[in-house]
């Protein structure tokens, strides 16, 4: 079933949170997560994904999803302040027909400009790191 | 500036707000409204809008932004349990560049299903009402 709350703790932003895989961070508390998508739809692409074991809209605790979003602006703010993009797009997909690929709920900061279309989600094509990190700077800066 | 924070107060969801324009309402209480998007990219396309006047992310105060995505999960749930889709996406745009076209913030709840693309954003067809209307009543039965 598509929109299943069955969490996988091997998926990727698991390994993330626990540091077995790196990431280009922005913000961290007892609480959340925020870092670099690594596959960026725009430059400035931003995830943010709580530390409860959740795989969507449907199972996460009413409380930690206020907390999510209320982070979530916080962040949208510094995004906003560092890379002054025309627009900011939030997303946040449930269950693979609606394109969510990582089955831990995250939401998408995608910033956009009016002159560039978004790269498709999940195009495949990965993002150099060291560019990641650089924005991941300028944004915690703004925080 | 696209990025603007200066509330209209003629914009169309203000006058679906103060009744003047009419909406296929699936719930409302004194914080929010949710009503059926007269323009879905998908059967079942809802938004969820609170009454404080604020045009996106940046100037909804937290308390409400938290208030709004707590509104938006549960009528999420009942969306998925009366129209049962393969997925949903939650989308919320801020700025002209990002797709916004009313400056009052909404959160859109959409369904997606496995072989159907989503319609483009504003595509300029309007469904019928009497849809609509039978659409927010299946929801609002799940709430």
């Amino acid at each position: 079933m598509s929109l299943q709350t069955q969490y996988d703790p091997k998926n990727i932003f698991a390994k993330i949170l626990s540091g077995e895989i790196p990431s280009a961070k922005v913000y961290e508390d007892a609480r959340i997560l925020s870092f670099m998508d690594a596959f960026p739809q725009t430059k400035g692409h931003t995830l943010v994904i709580p530390k409860v074991k959740a795989c969507n809209l449907f199972d996460i605790p009413s409380e930690h999803l206020q907390n999510l979003i209320a982070q979530t602006q916080k962040i949208g703010r510094a995004v906003r302040d560092a890379l002054e993009p025309d627009g900011i797009r939030l997303m946040q997909f449930n269950g693979e027909a609606a394109g969510q690929t990582v089955f831990h709920i995250h939401f998408h900061i995608i910033p956009a400009w009016s002159e560039a279309a978004p790269r498709k989600h999940a195009s495949g094509e990965m993002a150099d790191i060291n560019e990641l990190k650089d924005l991941a700077a300028r944004i915690k800066a703004k925080l």
